[in-house]
């Protein structure tokens, strides 16, 4: 990919004579800006540039972007050129401005041309390894961020590092280690050597061979955090984040050296700038990812996460702000929530039986739960259908399964509009008077999704107050520029949530707006898609500063009437039941009382 | 100067408030900006730049200059800033391709901004402190080349370091320590610190104050020293300079980290590029000191030093050779010959006396040699006046005497137009047989020139060896443009002894060519001129590729009949006189017989 952060060149140089007695770099760097050119322009040229230049070529020379050699590279080119028999493979870097010899090896590697991808979450690392030659996605792979050693929520971190600079490079190592590692992964997954040893980097085209020495296939690498992460990986304190007036240290790193922030690559890593505080690379990674900043119509862009991240605009302006609005649907707030793995439950539905009647089981899982509905004068036999992940026994609910239960718990009256779980409707809501933690003791209504597992009064109303501060993040941002939901073209819900939900039961409770379904697209992971992009295409980085320009942040906090706004939204689907047509119709269909 | 390679600027940062909550990282980024526009455009503006800039501006930024904070500086700038009260020093170094944020310092330190030139010889390193507000030399000190201490000549060091990474790295360091003395006397001298130390570059910003670390004043330098010289100081074996063919390891290093280098700086380090093996940085460094490639009319440009770099040309083209011109010169070859230093004899002339009549002594010196001269049918009695650096006894003899002296015995016609001491022209021409070092014991005739002070000979000889050799590289090159002497608009007579030799002497010797002595300029040390140009002005870079562009080198040794051409210039002053008529004028007037 001509345009990408890093090149890859096979160069067959020819050995110098007393006719063409070039240097060794300047015939290093006539033979790369021939394959340059050639790639650029299509200009059919030998391997190396005519032996004399005009000075029309060397205008030129100085118009396109420079190539530099950098002193370990340039110490090493005797006697490994000679030793290399004048056939090597360059490495080229881009460092934001010009292209950088990253490395040189003997020999033909140059198919073997791969770049990073990663996604910097708190929580979650994800790392995809790009062949840079095709574009595609070679392999994936995630980890554990290792800082949650140091604090299983970013706050912990961030007072565990606060002016204390050896806290702050544990902290930073770890976040160095979990990408090392994540690279392991990838190389034990694709068998491909991925790391490049930092004595690699200075030696290995010094002694001209690679025994004992490890280089990579991997050139430079693109990451995507929020604002914390990438203070982190840079080594520097964060609790500017946190704390007033949110001005912190760097959001515009750049491109900085692999073997400066102790990655294992030759090359570089370009870091996404962000816009605030609560407002990251990963979100402009996440503009980038969707494009909305390019487009005409107007977008709304949401990235649900432990923090939600929210931008509306098009290409003459983004409007943006960031909330809590994530914890509960992550699972961490609901008592018996889990993350999107192995056990957990993605889906819920309630499914009608006849009566009594024996049914055949779905499959191998264990028997669902059977329910009583009263719905108007009828009573309605249900089982509570599961959908686990990995298929055994559920051990917990995840984000999308909770959307799903409290949209099902309501649409068949079990919940009232305030989210009240209503005993007299059916028999699975039942008292726990033991519930651990609960300081009164007075115990609480729930609902028994799964066997063993309830979902409580307490966790519908932490949820609640969740999906109200999405709504009416949306809802305020809108208004803000004037707008309405109807002038929105295009929802795009980001990040692991927004892939698994089921649309319609967003909508149901409220949490999505009620708009033609087809508008609204899951994301994926846009971090991580905005960082492959760049990857692949550098004139991207020249955007960043106009999209950042774009932008305006604004901070809830300091809304006047964020909360009353909020209040209103705290119903389900919301107070205000026409804004919500779709779902009037389902619960009119449901509930006959409506 | 803000064409300089470095800039410096005091800024007063608003602290961050809610309302104006920017990163440090950008804070600090639009203060240096705002500087830079009012610097360049002459803009009025505040020390910061509005808070929130439109897209053009957000344009216009990527059209300038970038300006990088590189990561140990980022890392610092908390609680850097907030200790220095938001009011700091910012320095910038060019890198090439951007401003790079070298240093920060609380406080105002704007008004002492330096930079060092340096001419990288191989004997004697010369260092120019130079202020880069002003543009002026603020003071200049010279040193022995450390090296020497790994051989007196160039190729016993390079010898001595081939295939020997050990000795290289002495090498190396020595190169390092004769820059960083330099440095330290200069300091001495000036009483301003000018060294940063290693731990200042990563520390001083993090530590807020400069207790313990030392920033000196001095941001980047710039060096000019021949492929030899420049091959050292990166640390690369420098055999392939003088090995055939000729092709060298690096001649376009550029810019390069002070600290990459070792050379105690925040900035950067730009060596001048070589056009080939002989013709190093410090001949490319004298394109830009004498401006010959940017006139119409045809300049010849001669660097007379231990090997001696010729060049012809204007703006379309530039010829260029180089030859063992030097060692004669400099007094390496000749028996009482020294370096241009205290008691050495710079200037010599016959001067005519009235008989045997008492005369009045020159100052103080010792009473000089009498000598008696035939010239034609008379007996002419002469003192030998010579003129000593630093005024006490003569020790020995340098370039400029050398020439003078040969000059007069030649038109007193003690020397015969072959070079051969005439011992029945004067009685001050005697038989040496005790000569230490000449093998056939056989001795040979020399001329006291100072008291106990002889020159023979065979240094004659060699003498003329020499100056038949840059004869016939002007000669050479002059012809191969279809040009003769007469073309040539401006003679640049480069180092020091084209600043010390007497042009008319020269001239009678055949050394120069015959013309307009006010043509003939003695241009100084161009070498370091160029330096101090490119330190005070960048655009020069970008420069420099047109001049190697236009430069065609000619291998001397690769030329058919340039031996028979020398041996034709090996008379005094050649032996077609016609191209002497001044020469052929004086001649007449001092021997009657010719």
């Amino acid at each position: 990919m001509k345009n990408g952060i890093s090149r890859k060149f096979y160069l067959e140089l020819t050995p110098p004579t007393e006719k063409d007695n070039r240097s060794d770099q300047r015939r290093l760097l006539d033979a790369i800006e021939a394959n340059m050119n050639r790639s650029v322009y299509g200009i059919s040229e030998n391997s190396e540039a005519p032996e004399k230049s005009s000075r029309q070529e060397s205008r030129d020379r100085f118009h396109r972007a420079r190539i530099n050699i950098p002193l370990h590279i340039l110490r090493a080119l005797h006697p490994f050129c000679e030793k290399a028999g004048w056939k090597m493979t360059a490495s080229l870097a881009w460092d934001g401005s010009c292209w950088q010899v990253a490395a040189l090896e003997a020999g033909d590697t140059s198919d073997a041309h791969y770049g990073l991808a990663v996604d910097l979450g708190s929580t979650t690392v994800v790392m995809q390894l790009v062949d840079c030659e095709s574009g595609k996605v070679a392999a994936q792979e995630s980890a554990y961020n290792r800082q949650i050693a140091f604090g299983e929520d970013i706050l912990t971190r961030i007072f565990y590092s606060k002016d204390q600079p050896e806290h702050l490079e544990e902290i930073r190592r770890a976040t160095v280690e979990t990408i090392a590692a994540l690279m392991e992964k990838l190389e034990e997954r694709t068998g491909i050597p991925l790391r490049t040893s930092s004595g690699a980097l200075k030696t290995n085209a010094a002694k001209g061979d690679r025994d004992g020495n490890r280089m990579g296939r991997c050139i430079s690498m693109v990451v995507a955090g929020n604002t914390t992460m990438t203070h982190f990986l840079l080594g520097m304190d964060a609790f500017c984040v946190f704390s007033t007036p949110y001005a912190v240290q760097a959001d515009q790193p750049g491109f900085l050296k692999g073997t400066e922030l102790g990655i294992p690559i030759p090359g570089y890593v370009f870091c996404y700038p962000g816009k605030a505080n609560y407002l990251g690379g990963d979100i402009i990674s996440g503009m980038v990812a969707t494009d909305i900043y390019r487009k005409d119509t107007i977008s709304l862009f949401f990235d649900v996460g432990t923090n939600g991240e929210l931008v509306v605009g098009n290409r003459e302006f983004l409007l943006c702000g960031a909330g809590a609005a994530g914890p509960a649907l992550e699972g961490g707030v609901v008592r018996t929530g889990m993350r999107a793995a192995n056990g957990a439950v993605q889906h819920v539905r309630l499914a009608e039986t006849a009566g009594n009647a024996e049914e055949t089981m779905d499959g191998d899982g264990p028997e669902p739960v059977r329910i009583t509905v009263k719905e108007g004068v009828t009573e309605k036999q249900y089982r509570v259908v599961t959908d686990v992940i990995g298929g055994g026994r559920a051990e917990g609910i995840c984000g999308s399964g909770i959307i799903d239960l409290i949209s099902e718990l309501f649409l068949h009256g079990i919940l009232d509009l305030r989210g009240k779980l209503m005993p007299e409707k059916s028999d699975a809501v039942v008292w726990c008077d033991t519930v651990p933690d609960e300081k009164d003791g007075d115990g609480e209504y729930a609902f028994q999704y799964a066997p063993g597992l309830f979902f409580y009064q307490s966790d519908i109303r932490e949820f609640i107050r969740t999906k109200a501060a999405a709504y009416t993040m949306m809802e305020y941002l809108l208004s803000e520029t004037g707008m309405s939901l109807d002038d929105v073209g295009d929802f795009y819900m980001a990040g692991a949530f927004g892939s698994h939900v089921d649309v319609t039961s967003a909508v149901n409770i409220g949490m999505y707006p009620d708009v033609d379904p087809a508008r609204i697209h899951a994301a994926g992971n846009t971090s991580l898609e905005g960082a492959r992009k760049l990857l692949l295409d550098r004139r991207i980085v020249k955007e960043l500063p106009e999209i950042l320009d774009l932008m305006t942040y604004v901070q809830f906090g300091a809304v006047e009437d964020f909360l009353e706004k909020m209040t209103a939204a705290s119903a389900l689907p919301h107070t205000d039941l026409e804004r919500y047509p779709s779902v009037k119709q389902r619960l009119a269909r449901y509930v006959s009382e409506l």
